[in-house]
């Protein structure tokens, strides 16, 4: 039995119709590559990122800000509806051994620099300007140097 | 797709003998019984839920309450490494649809309180007498009220 | 500079009138002896009890599980809305050198256990009968027991 | 009575001599405002903060990382060892009406995050470029700043 290698995609619930199509690839692509896919668990590029891994019947993990199970998205396969407000984005990061930031509001960024500060991997697309984070073309670039770095 | 349907098994680290073969039986059966085991990820009644469950091919799922992933035994398929303490208590309870206690000390007594106050049903096997617990008398039994609790 | 000394009075929002009583002696009473009242400053038991410490213009502290701090009682001075939701509770034990239990629903039965499991002392009016929680006649005697742990 | 007004100075435990200085006048400001520092308790920015407030008599909160209260810095009065980890990043700057940054790495860009998504207003002495962050001069500019925003 092998640990469930899990990537973190983040970004906001309201996401323009790009960012949308950039995070179900991004999705697709971390399904495609044996990984779960964990995300925040809402609406927007968290839903479009859990579509993408579905489509590929990749693993889906939404960590809720809220408590109540009923607000993930239907892509969602495992939920974990927390109740710990903004504070669930530590989880959504130490989740996973890397993360994809698509879009971003002060969510995503918070997300940003756990993840910086823990010392993992974070591509972006379209993202926030942050030293640390690795700019990527797209969701094959990201899934490449996903690879690179974490295996 | 259905949402994964997860339940808690908790207990001390440090457990007897009798403790650990009960908490192996509970995984097992809620592994039979098609559904995830969710443990906070250590040693003692978690990993023998957590194995146990491995030994009919299901799902094990571990809430750490430090960062460190390799803190968590080896049974555990996916590992959420929390940082959040015994906080983390509160999301053991959270990820499940229903709890089954084995033995107990203080850690597992607020994973009760936390389970009884979300209105969740919490089945035990030698664990504190709170009112709200239901005792039973072995993991089938357990099974089987969870069964008819939750669906 | 000696740091703030603090003391937890815990018990339910939805309270009798003698548990009022009781808490709002307890408060009271803490802040007679110079130390400061935290609670989760909400009503019932947590407003009784700063209430009583203002009484004797003691220091509050409420530490909220949701995000709006207007939610706190008006007896508190530092609101801290934490956002955490149940999980605050871990705080409310945290931030206090020993514990006072009055009354007590499940919220209680987790604070009761925090406590314990971290060290700290409880003292209990009519509270869970745990082992490792002293049970108190009265406010007064709280305290005394308190000074004579704590210091 | 009115409510504890606190304002949250952040910035790195590892800050240079200027950002130093800067922290302790940041700190020494708000205190003469009348207002309460709450840092993360720890060393540098954090430290720097307190001992500023101190010596103008304020009144100085420390919301730790970990669960030792030893560990907060000697200026600190009210000590919450959270055992939250990074999570208790929230806590700062939910404990506060408006936030000071000072310099700053990944856990200050995490807090500078969490504000702006609250609607917090920030005010950073050479930190983060961050949209949202209004850049000031000196203390007596950021208190300046503050006062006009928060009353």
């Amino acid at each position: 039995m092998e640990r469930t290698f899990a990537i973190a995609v983040i970004g906001p619930a309201d996401a323009s119709p790009p960012e949308l199509a950039v995070a179900e690839d991004v999705g697709a692509a971390i399904a495609a590559a044996g990984w779960t896919v964990v995300t925040g668990g809402l609406g927007g590029v968290m839903e479009a990122a859990s579509r993408g891994a579905r489509s590929r019947l990749g693993a889906t993990i939404g960590i809720l800000p809220g408590s109540d199970p009923d607000a993930a998205n239907g892509w969602v396969q495992l939920v974990i509806p927390t109740g710990l407000g903004q504070a669930r984005n530590t989880l959504v990061v130490a989740a996973a051994r890397g993360v994809v930031a698509v879009g971003g509001g002060y969510g995503t960024l918070s997300e940003i620099a756990f993840a910086l500060r823990a010392g993992k991997p974070v591509f972006g697309v379209g993202t926030w300007d942050v030293p640390g984070v690795e700019s990527v073309t797209d969701a094959a670039a990201a899934v490449e140097r996903l690879r690179a770095v974490t295996t």
